[in-house]
């Protein structure tokens, strides 16, 4: 009856994408921010924005922190996700938003700053203690603007230095994971431009150490979906940060850009044992310019569910049978098959027998949700990047 | 004896840039604007830097202004200008920091908003009487994130009148230029993304309308050198905003990621017509993130003067010798060879001779200019993008 | 019943797309041609396998030809392809296989050389009258490959003045169209690279002159269904070359490496009044390197007939409520539902009910088609990109 | 005197730059080849012609061969080589031109294709003991076209052991270089399309397996010089394949397309210690469509040395001043005034020092080589990429 088996829906049963607590805040362009009425305040206001998204849908049970800006705290943060009925997730460390870090932070020429920046990612240490997060994740916002500015060897080097301090404190069940991404804020060289530098650093520091995959930090034209299968295949793919952008932002609503390269993201993470292993966390990394932010994040966490079936449904047999044949066309049949089912009514109607909403975005509409935090939320200063 | 004829350094002596008041204040990336001591707090002392650049180097007799970030007593600036040995150039309007402007200004779906947005613009023609500016430069940060969030052919059609309602109100001799954009703000649809669509629109405007080319603005691999022989040809290159880019920044210093390409570029001018011509105005649209800005501004005129001296350098009759006989490593040598040819000894040279120093550069260190405005502008709100 | 209402199934009733005949050829890279069993030897034989498309499908009535590939007794060309069921179509000129053509055809700086490409269009006018074609589609692979080679001004102006010369040939109700590509097979300048400079050169025509554009001849990252909409606000728009493209090749299935942007690109084309509008010519070009050729173009046109489909169950009355009060998600997702919807029952149901084979490409693989024409076609030359 | 210490004139005198022999016959587009006069039929006058580049120059004492184009009595060959001052280099497999491997080679699903692949690396390394090679180079144009077609990861654990089985074979002083390439003759995917991916496979192998560095062979934007640096860094760069693009071909003369990119990266090879250093091979991979083919060669080597010229007269001490300052104009200015100084009369004036002419174009000019191949190479069949 359904398009979608009882083995698919149990594998979608099992699905978690992990929400960042900033996407629920003010963000913008180096243009302008616009600010909108109920922005979260302060991150408890956030976290019970990111519930109210794993209300929706039953797929967001965890949210991400970024330290300083969900500084807090921890333990009464903790039992208010769980008052909320989620949980306290990874932890972002931030190195890009202090004066001293204008030239580098773990790869700075000042050992000083350098070892300001490690003890920033110790102290996000400590703190993934009292959340109970399992995930560091370091992004990096260091490089350069003009050749020659920067000795991108010695920073390499001084890179893997730091992270091994980092990396020594980790606790027995604790990760690193390294995101990589092609440029911005640095416009000549990042310090980590890619998946074989997070790739070769994380695989000097140790098994604990894996790379974070955003889905919008590449080159054009990159096959993004080749590099989940390769990081897969190396044992080094720890978690992916989804968003989507048509050139170079990278904050819209994952699989608005490019809905079929999600899907073939996605369809590459089932064939290399990657779909709800809790060695590959799913994470959102985006934000809202210009649309509500919690309904944002609710279309966001259900294209990938969405996606997630459509991968799912690939008749993998006839695939391989197409392949092995050498027969283009039929193989990418199958493939564009199962991309053209429309799960959505299947999806609606199995959330419903799971007691939730037939159709979240709706459902938050009708909540009121919004309207009651656009009036208790008046006064304060609106939470952002930069706070 | 110099490697620069006597024709050569005449066409040298014309050349004019103008500089934009805004590379003077702080700017940087949606993640963090690092502030630097002695940054203007207005427009004031915006021109008393701009000032400084062209008395080092003779090649920026003007200032471009920002509106509303230059607001102020007119006259008064005007007069200050001339005090510093320079003059108010080029007006730039903004419809993209005003919280109306979230969905579009000039293109937007409401009449009142539309009306604002041209209303700012008839505005900056006052000011252009005020100021004795002959052009009103226009770059749009209009656009769409989201497929079917925007009717684009509506949006084209609203530009097309509100922009005939702005250019009903320009003087005799005053001038419009329309600045295209391939991306950004805006990430899924910009409304004046590329040359064809700016050209379309002041084609449909008249002859006082012409197309602003700015280096940075351009998808990767276009040529651009050839837009600047297209719309020379068309007679419709109205002026550069000059700066570089490697990925999608647009804001590095004018020559510092290719120095070939901005060769290319002014080579084309030449041939052309374009080279100090009245019609074609050279400008600088470029911030300073993390270098000095008057040494930025200044590295950025004398790149320009240096390229246009290699261009001029090129022995054309050479060069069409081997184009007529299809000899391409012929042509393209005759090309490097200009390229190639060191020309900073006899520019340095020929400043000297010009009362200016040989290397403005170590001339500014020198001068003791940066630790005065340091020590003067303590207090007060440092200029940026936001003011 | 059926996801598809009367009056989106009488839209589709009308839709044609034009077939190449060099589809049929073998084609390849660079590297290699794979020579596949059954490739037709002559006009003849092409245009049975697009015939046998156009059984299939019932949307590809026509065949375009190339000259001098094609080249062949016109009047019974003529026949056979009415014998067939489907009548000739445009005219494709060829200038880039001569060695007369290494540096230019059209643009070149010897006048002889630049008359005999202007006599070969002047021959393909002929032919057209001779084949009944409306349109002569003028593709320019001139450019050069090093920076000064070329004099990009002179090449320009010579392309206006060759252009003209063709112009002036066409009969009352024949048209010109040209195609623009980003690069290749020049790699420095491309004389026409963009839309602009194609609709800039039209323009200067007259109304009988048009754009093509073909969707893989685009930078990365270029915003396509813009330039869609532009050239119908403009009325420049004159054929379609659908094909697409991952990075740099222009020669994959149209729909294939990027669904999403073939719906937005429909989507613009309905949005401007260009849907069986005969102004406005739908074609494939495209070739089938590894692939079944016919099946090739099968898929491409229900590719298309697809798409078009779900562009027309766009809600626009929900999507002009939705982008007039400035809500991107409510925009988005009316576009979403409509791409999200499962089109390919409703369309096999119809085609069924027209007579047609409700899954073309299974009706192929049963036809015993190919198997014939392998034997059949057994010795003779192949033909190619060269013949 | 000279801008040129006796320190850096004695880096450039043990420079060397090994061509490929490909180079001297005929190339071009998917669209034509060009023939011209002169161009070799065989290997022995491929390799006349490369000799004929190093006696100009002094750089170019090897030639790569690529088999099977080159298949030949090597003791003759390498006798022949020796006669004409030059050895034989590098040996190139080709696995992309037999109609077996239309759907991979060292990859195919079938165990008998790749047995027929992974046989004739064999039989490469059999050539090498014939002509004293050390270096297997392996490019690989595997891939496919269309999402589904390929199994990538099947393929890439099959591409892991049919290396496997090449490198056992492999002598004690030999060595497998593996090249990477974006994208291009697979459209879709590419089996080794970016350094991750060769220098992960290389790493699985052992010490005699490097990356080759292909400088046209990276998406748009990639910085090459930093995976230059990351190469070194990891003791895995083991040959450059140098040329240059504009935006995807991959055969223009090195440092036309942007000489400033060169100059960086060959800083870094400097920087990194792999200049002159013998496990950092310097080899051209370019043709020439439309060029003079052994100027083409000659122009490209000297280019290599120019830039090395420069590279090597950077100020490191005032370099590392300005970069432990953090003053990114001073350090960029020490870059650009390397950059811009005109290395060109001093290397003419050392080039005459040491016997070679100081104009090697003009040298080839007028030395009557070009005259003399096009009278005496008359019949045969001139060699292309397919012989």
């Amino acid at each position: 009856m359904s398009t979608l088996t009882p083995n698919i829906l149990a594998e979608l049963e099992k699905q978690a994408i992990e929400l960042p607590s900033w996407a629920f805040g003010n963000s913008g362009t180096r243009f302008k921010v616009f600010g909108t009425p109920g922005t979260p305040r302060d991150p408890f206001e956030k976290v019970s924005d990111a519930a109210q998204v794993h209300r929706l849908t039953g797929l967001a049970p965890t949210v991400a922190l970024h330290i300083p800006w969900d500084k807090s705290d921890y333990d009464a943060l903790r039992q208010h996700a769980s008052d909320e009925g989620v949980a306290l997730g990874t932890i972002n460390s931030n190195t890009f938003q202090d004066d001293d870090y204008k030239f580098g932070a773990l790869t700075h020429e000042d050992g000083r700053i350098r070892q300001k920046a490690i003890d920033h990612h110790l102290e996000c240490i400590d703190i993934m203690h009292a959340t109970g997060s399992r995930d560091l994740k370091i992004w990096l916002a260091e490089g350069s603007n003009y050749p020659g500015q920067a000795d991108m060897r010695g920073r390499q080097d001084r890179l893997h230095e730091s992270l091994q301090t980092i990396y020594a404190r980790l606790g027995e069940e604790q990760r690193l994971v390294l995101e990589y991404k092609f440029f911005e804020p640095a416009f000549y060289h990042t310090d980590v431009p890619d998946w074989g530098t997070s790739y070769a650093q994380v695989a000097a520091l140790g098994d604990k150490a894996l790379v974070c995959l955003d889905t919008g930090h590449h080159a054009p034209g990159t096959n993004i979906e080749f590099i989940v299968m390769q990081l897969l295949r190396l044992g080094k793919l720890g978690s992916f940060d989804f968003n989507s952008r048509f050139y170079a932002d990278d904050d819209l609503i994952v699989g608005a850009a490019d809905p079929f390269q999600l899907f073939r993201i996605v369809f590459e993470v089932v064939r290399g044992g990657g779909l709800n292993n809790p060695d590959v966390q799913f994470m959102l990394d985006q934000c809202h310019n210009v649309e509500n932010k919690i309904l944002g994040q609710t279309r966001s966490v259900l294209n990938v569910q969405e996606m997630t079936a459509r991968a799912l449904l690939v008749d993998t047999d006839a695939l391989r049978e197409a392949q092995i044949s050498g027969d283009p066309l039929a193989a990418n049949q199958v493939f564009m098959d199962a991309f053209y089912t429309d799960v959505r009514p299947a999806l609606a109607e199995w959330r419903e027998s799971r007691g939730l909403p037939a159709d979240p975005m709706r459902a938050f509409a009708e909540s009121g949700y919004q309207q009651k935090i656009e009036q208790e939320r008046a006064g304060g200063q609106q939470a952002g990047w930069g706070a």
